[in-house]
């Protein structure tokens, strides 16, 4: 057989090469900010660990392990894992962290102490006990990430074409990544200096009378004092026939219980079960020998899984073939555990060979014209070989012995540093920070109730949600297969929702619709003395639109029509209807948030200017810019100084206690403006108009504006009570989850609650 | 009381006055192409006319009667009775049309041979035979227009604010209703001098013993001799009260079988059946005395319907009252039976009354700020008063003496235009021929088939669809409540189309998505040697889309991207899948239509220039300009030239006879393309899977474009048979309705039935 190199040069496959498949998991120490392990229980808001597909407790109740879907690139990956990260901290007790460090936190003085995870099913909880038993309870509560790879199908498919040593595809696969893995095995020690992260332990992790390194060392974990098998546990990876032979050897003689046990660095995956190897041959394979690393915000940088990556790829495209592969396995560890128990800040003995792989690997990056960031990335692993002080462990024993924190006060330190990120701004997500807040805050409420989500168009707000195999689309957060496609139509055209809501006994302001100015100039007999308002058809952002609250001269209405025309071929003449404008949000028949949004203003407190009222009222974290913020900062542009100017103020102005000055005439939050939560004080009768509206227009989700002058009338009692000014198809959710004032109401929940009944908790 | 003119004026009620409902009435007979009484029955296609809400009989099987439903504006009006005459014209046999004179056609000898209308229910039938017991067969079978009139409700609203004399709205409402039926009653010989246009009596109608008119006349209808109550039916409209007494007393005494056999010219109306008359008070009018008008083609002009509402307008304008208002009726009638028995050549002898109306209606005009087009329709009045020739009987008599035309030959021939024009372009509908030739379609079909049509959107395409309560919603003609939302926002989006089908098992073309040209121009090793596109993310109408069949160049590659992303901040660089595209449209799980489109073309006979034969293929009729007609006309434009310079051809070469000329490289319709049916062509392993895919967007109605390279490869046997373009969620239907080439696909009727299963047949 050709070398895989020659195979990938060949064909031009070189694009096919680096495409990937990868997932990660990641376990951490639930801990108070103390540092203390967590007494408490796994969170219940995140629902049943025997479903939830992302958030589950590994050996411990204290344990969290964060799984990933399956991801084509590195940024996807770590977003997801930066999300779940985020969403777990926010749905744990207020006073308990996530512990940065793979090594675990100061244990509790007894065993009992350390809690085995509560799981529903009685055998995983067996297991665990087994496992308590055989290795000890303070083994068990070492954390650190797996890294799932593998290669783009097509690309194996594209090696495989004109093979005549191999019966099929299966076989060839299973024979490739065979021959990763024991490379993988063979070198790993460079990942162990590189990523290795647990360079001391913290009290009770070593018996006092147990065999210990001499810390620090570079990787506690990766070392034999770390999470490994007995001695007498060796599984050959020459054929997967052997691997498995020897496994179920291991078993039958009671030194493994079950598979999983078997705790190699490398673990060969034929599916999500064990059993599927035998049947699908090696799918892809299990990197498992990775520390956390205390800081990356989530344990591990885009960075480090682009350097597995092409370190994966590099143990594909070098030959290594020897008569005995399994001695090179052994020959791996040993040096790996060399490496692992090697002083942080020193320099390896196996520079030399590391040194070789860094050449190495750029050879190949250069052969198979790979991205700058590549280079860039062994460049700086060769960096890190010549200077280990930049290691990981080099740079937690440099903290230590500069007398900045101890080991447990650094883990005390980044813990809180992540905390704090995750609480300062809860109404992002990590990970999708881009997106729409609506959809931020959507995604966020699918991972805690483990509704699996795939961004299927990032720039669309388009996710892909699913529960159990129950799969729904949505856009905006708001757009979903509950609604009728004609609904929303029928929204967008202001004529036609009035119609249908006129026709069916709503009141609705009353108009014409003119496609003139002959036909509209006519009619101002009819108007002249009662308010009115003038306003393009289609355009919706209050272009071209004229209030008149108390009628209006002939030659005003004219040049409104003017006005109006200069934006649309279509112009409606509507009656205006005073009274304060509220937004019902109706989520399946339900009124779930009614919103009041007020202009852009500050309240004076008798000392500050203006100036520094705007300043003060912007230090607020829901402010922020450009929509990724539940509230816009207040400007002090040339609008809001002549807004003032009107009012007799300038920005130097001191305002006395309790006098508000208004910085902009529309209410738009966008501009600044305050949204106030109303639901609880506007009475359940309007609430009963707004369902009643919606369930006329059909709609599902849907937010709708009343204009009520006196919430204490009862509009079924009073014809004049209100008028529905509009409906929208496309209301935004996030100003009513983080409101300015009152009450936040979470509307991605029922959203959701709407679309997985099943998922309501 | 105050006048109703000072009340109008008083409060500035003018434009309030003008706003009325309409509803129209029309009843016509159904002859051969020669005009002798049809002998077949009501057409089935119509359904029921237990059901049918707009098309109905009258007095006998072959008396259509058209009823519309109730407008604000006499436009709408007449549009519907157009869009229905045109309806039913096409549901009749082919050689069969409407005759467009009120008197019937030549009669058959034998009474019997009037067939009396087959309706469902017995009593219905059981009043047909009693009616032609009392009048005769005969005088059943004239035909007329009934206009209902109503004033605007806030416009009664407002005149009552203030009186003092009357209980409540209703009774106010009711007298001034009374005063205008009297006063209508009163005036109406000017609507039989103008409208009047049953001059003479074809062979049958009159006994040969029977008195009958000195024909030619005005009106037979109106006169005397017309459809007229015995000379002992007398009934007072003094008050609501006695004119029901009255009617009652009749019906007592056996003179009237029912009330409805009162036929009186204005009926008053409670509601739809006469008992609401008691509860509700008049509600609005029934004005009965307009005969056909044989030049408009559907019976009545738009002009004619806006002089009546002129004219009642004036009847409540004037005042006229009198101690015993019963002695005004006896006068109207003796004048009106006068009038309608004038000779229509001659000035009628109460030409100064008729005068005087005119300028009283000119002066209201003036005082309520009236269109030009009303004062254009009373100047038209005054002139036919003085030019009895171009009053409508006039241009009859005008006709037969002039010896152009008998009276029957004129009913034949001016039938006949009606007939070629509701067959010249099926694919329009005669009242909506503004609107997009789908929703023109659907409109027809739904009329057709009695599901009520409202347009509730005109530029929007929003129909509002009923059907016994049921109400559908349409936009397009393809966008139902049948569809989710998400649906269409998911095929909006290519990527995201693609990788739900892709995802599920479908071939799609392979890709990639870029937002930047460095990342894109990496890929150039993977796709140099095969066929691929490139083309901006978004952008649908082929701008910025290049195509390389075999592969490219990396300098064309890379200008290709250039184009693409001056197009779109994201480019797709997607495979080429070679192979003919057929376009499936799948309606609720079921291929309906399959068509193929070939770029604008011309096959050679031997002896025509290609612009000749570019003429003759423009001359279908199917093919028109600006999507208003199911193809669009061959341009031989700049374009089109290019095109045949490349051909090595001119507009002047001579092709040989089959040898075909391309004008287009793009296929669309809407640049001259040919649409070609294959729904029986194309075998059913590949409407499976096209039926399969829509299934998995989760479509009900979609177009989705296949590549298929050989339709004789089974898709479910080969994996490369086809590939997947694209799914569209506002498909055009009209070309599969009307195609160039094959059979034609009634799209509209299967959508029709997804949405009123009730209503298929």
């Amino acid at each position: 057989m050709q070398s895989f190199k020659d195979l990938i040069i060949k064909n031009n496959n070189e694009e096919w090469f680096k495409k990937i498949r990868v997932g990660l998991e990641k376990e951490s120490q639930r801990v108070t900010l103390n540092g203390v392990l967590a007494t408490t229980g796994h969170p219940k808001i995140l629902g049943s660990r025997s479903y939830h597909p992302n958030i589950q407790t590994d050996f411990s109740e204290t344990q969290v392990e964060l799984i990933t879907p399956v991801f084509e690139n590195e940024t996807d990956v770590v977003s997801y894992l930066g999300a779940l990260h985020e969403v777990v901290l926010r749905s744990m007790n207020e006073d308990e962290m996530l512990w940065p460090l793979s090594m675990p936190p100061v244990l509790p003085e007894k065993d009992e102490d350390i809690i085995i995870a509560k799981l529903d099913k009685f055998e995983d909880v067996l297991y665990r006990r087994y496992l308590a038993k055989s290795y000890g309870k303070r083994k068990q509560m070492v954390s650190g990430i797996h890294y799932n790879f593998e290669f783009n199908e097509k690309f194996i498919e594209k090696l495989f074409e004109g093979q005549q040593n191999y019966l099929n595809l299966v076989e060839f696969k299973t024979d490739l990544y065979l021959k990763v893995t024991r490379n993988y095995l063979r070198y790993r020690w460079l990942v162990t200096y590189l990523f290795g992260a647990t360079p001391v332990s913290e009290w009770g992790y070593f018996d006092e009378n147990e065999m210990k390194p001499n810390e620090p060392v570079r990787s506690i974990r990766n070392s034999k004092f770390g999470y490994t098998n007995h001695d007498d546990v060796f599984v050959s990876y020459e054929s997967l026939e052997r691997y498995e032979q020897d496994i179920a050897d291991l078993i039958e003689k009671g030194k493994l219980s079950e598979e999983k046990e078997f705790y190699s660095p490398v673990r060969l995956r034929g599916g999500k079960s064990m059993a599927d190897l035998k049947q699908a041959g090696i799918q892809y394979i299990e990197i498992r020998n990775i520390d956390n690393n205390p800081f990356a915000s989530y344990g591990i940088t885009e960075d480090q899984t682009e350097f597995l990556h092409i370190f994966l790829m590099y143990m594909l495209w070098i030959n290594n073939e020897t008569e005995n592969p399994d001695e090179l396995l052994k020959l791996g560890t040993q040096i790996n555990n060399a490496v692992a128990l090697e002083d942080p800040l020193e320099k390896t003995s196996y520079l030399t060979e590391g040194m070789a792989l860094v050449s190495g690997m750029k050879g190949m990056l250069k052969e198979i014209n790979a991205s700058a960031n590549w280079h860039y990335l062994i460049d700086k692993a060769e960096d890190l070989l010549n200077d280990p002080q930049k290691t990981i462990s080099g740079k937690m024993v440099s903290y230590t012995q500069n007398d900045e924190f101890t080991n447990n006060e650094l883990g005390i330190h980044l813990g809180k540093q992540y905390y704090d990120k995750a609480w300062e701004k809860t109404y992002q997500l990590e990970g999708f920070r881009d997106m729409e807040l609506s959809t931020q805050i959507m995604i966020a409420d699918s991972l805690q109730r483990g509704v699996e989500v795939e961004v299927i168009d990032r720039s669309d707000q388009f996710l892909k949600l699913s529960f159990n195999g129950h799969v729904e689309y949505v856009k905006n957060a708001n757009m979903t297969s509950k609604d009728n496609y004609v609904v929303p139509l029928m929204m967008a055209n202001k004529v036609v929702t009035k119609k249908v809501l006129s026709e069916t006994g709503f009141r609705v302001p009353q108009g014409y619709e003119f496609q003139s100015m002959e036909r509209a100039r006519l009619i101002y007999p009819e108007i002249s003395k009662m308010g009115f308002v003038v306003k393009p058809k289609s355009t919706n952002y209050g272009l071209g639109i004229s209030i008149f609250k108390e009628g209006a001269s002939q030659e005003d209405y004219e040049e409104a029509l003017r006005i109006a025309f200069n934006e649309d071929t279509d112009v409606l003449v509507e009656e205006f209807l005073p009274g304060t404008e509220y937004r019902f949000f109706v989520i399946n028949g339900k009124t779930r948030g009614i919103m009041l949004r007020v202009p852009a203003n500050v309240v004076g407190d008798g000392v500050s200017t203006i100036e520094e009222l705007v300043k003060k009222k912007n230090d607020n974290p829901l402010r922020g810019t450009h929509h990724r913020a539940p509230l816009e900062l207040i400007q002090l542009g040339e609008i809001e100084q002549l807004m003032l100017k009107e009012q007799g103020l300038t920005i130097h102005d001191v305002l006395s206690k309790g006098q508000i000055a208004y910085l902009r005439e529309n209410s738009n939050v966008s501009t600044g403006g305050d949204s106030i939560d109303m639901t609880d004080e506007i009475p359940e009768y309007y609430k009963i108009i707004a369902e009643q509206a919606v369930e006329k227009l059909g709609a599902v989700i849907c937010g709708i504006d009343l204009i009520i002058p006196d919430k204490t009338v009862n509009p079924f009692e009073s014809e004049k009570a209100y008028g529905i000014i509009e409906a929208n198809f496309n209301p935004a959710m996030h100003m009513h989850c983080y409101p300015y004032q009152g009450k936040g109401r979470r509307l991605t929940k029922n959203v959701l609650d709407l679309l997985f009944p099943e998922s309501k908790r």
